[in-house]
């Protein structure tokens, strides 16, 4: 029995498990619903999650929600093709960057991307600011950890990649609506503003299913 | 050379480190720098952890940052006496129970206990009053959760714990300050409010080593 994935599209914990089964190359069922129709809140969806968040993964009698709890039992249950790291300074840094990415990141980059993804700019306008200069410290400590090699915490793709990619990806996007033109985010071009990071997210791009993971309502996914 | 832990009094991210080397019995060289002194901003502090925050771990030539990555560290190089479960359905509840601290855990009962521990109800009334609702529910799902059992996610005691009783301690001895009586919290006393999870509490502060991890200027731990 396969493994069900509930996700909903273009929410960034969805993706972190998207793109590590990817990864891990396991199989699955994908559950897509949608956010429109408010299938995160059926009674079906909340015997699966009491939260009525995405995602959920079902796996034959378990079922685990909360996202990052997900790549951890993913990882426990499924060791081949480690996401954590495979020697302890490894997993140390990979752990410290999804750390940082729980704390760092979806919770701080919302901030600067929620308003422009919901046109609420005007109202948003000072915690989009305050939140701005906060964002590029992150963001040059992303482009100072791609100075080390190609990938944000290991030898190869990481759970690091799964958590950083959908926020990154995120932020570009807000970044290119028109209203964000005025705003001088200082985010866009990336190759310019931070060219590591915009090598390191067409490298995340060419892995192997990327494709299958990128939000349907975005439309195609960027060309390898 | 032993294991160095710093760490600083109260600090909810630092005890959850604390209570996850008392669970493995691993012998740590204790650390507690001064938030007063502003020693994590010094720059041999900076030099562990760039953010300036506590807890780090150091272990040898590594370094690690971010509390839950510490968690995750010890697990993986010091497995035995696994904090995260020993089979797949354990692995998965104890890390959704650890994922759902690091989202409704501090983040939410902060706005509650910041407020009285330094004296700024008058001024965050608004959001105490908006949080107050939420951190009932999330009491009432760890009540809830200990009805299977003597602990939140697994057979024994877990990084579940490390993590949940840093933050219900604090909201208990924030309850417990002359300035809540008046919010009428609904908190205390726990054995009323929550009998459960007061009895969880006593348990917890039963555990081997759990003396050494209270804050040092809360005065006395409680006798088990």
């Amino acid at each position: 029995m396969a493994i069900e994935v509930w996700w909903g599209s273009g929410s960034p914990f969805a993706w972190r498990v998207l793109l590590a089964l990817e990864l891990k190359g396991i199989d699955y069922d994908s559950r897509l619903i949608s956010f429109g129709d408010r299938e995160h809140k059926t009674p079906a969806y909340l015997a699966r999650n009491p939260r009525g968040k995405v995602p959920v993964l079902v796996d034959g009698d378990i079922v685990v929600y909360e996202s990052l709890a997900i790549l951890a039992y993913l990882e426990s249950t499924y060791p081949e093709r480690a996401l954590f790291g495979t020697h302890p300074a490894e997993v140390a840094r990979v752990w410290r960057c999804v750390a940082e990415n729980e704390n760092y990141g979806w919770a701080l980059f919302r901030r600067v991307i929620r308003p422009l993804y919901f046109g609420t700019v005007d109202r948003d306008r000072d915690d989009l600011f305050a939140a701005l200069p906060e964002v590029h410290v992150e963001l040059a400590r992303l482009e100072g950890a791609l100075a080390e090699g190609p990938w944000l915490a290991g030898q190869e793709a990481t759970a690091a990649e799964c958590c950083w990619y959908p926020v990154l990806r995120g932020l570009v996007r807000a970044a290119g609506k028109p209203e964000a033109d005025a705003l001088e985010l200082g985010v866009l071009p990336l190759e310019a503003t931070y060219p590591r990071l915009a090598a390191w997210m067409g490298r995340v791009e060419a892995l192997p299913g990327f494709a299958r993971t990128w939000p349907p309502h975005w439309g195609a996914p960027p060309s390898p």
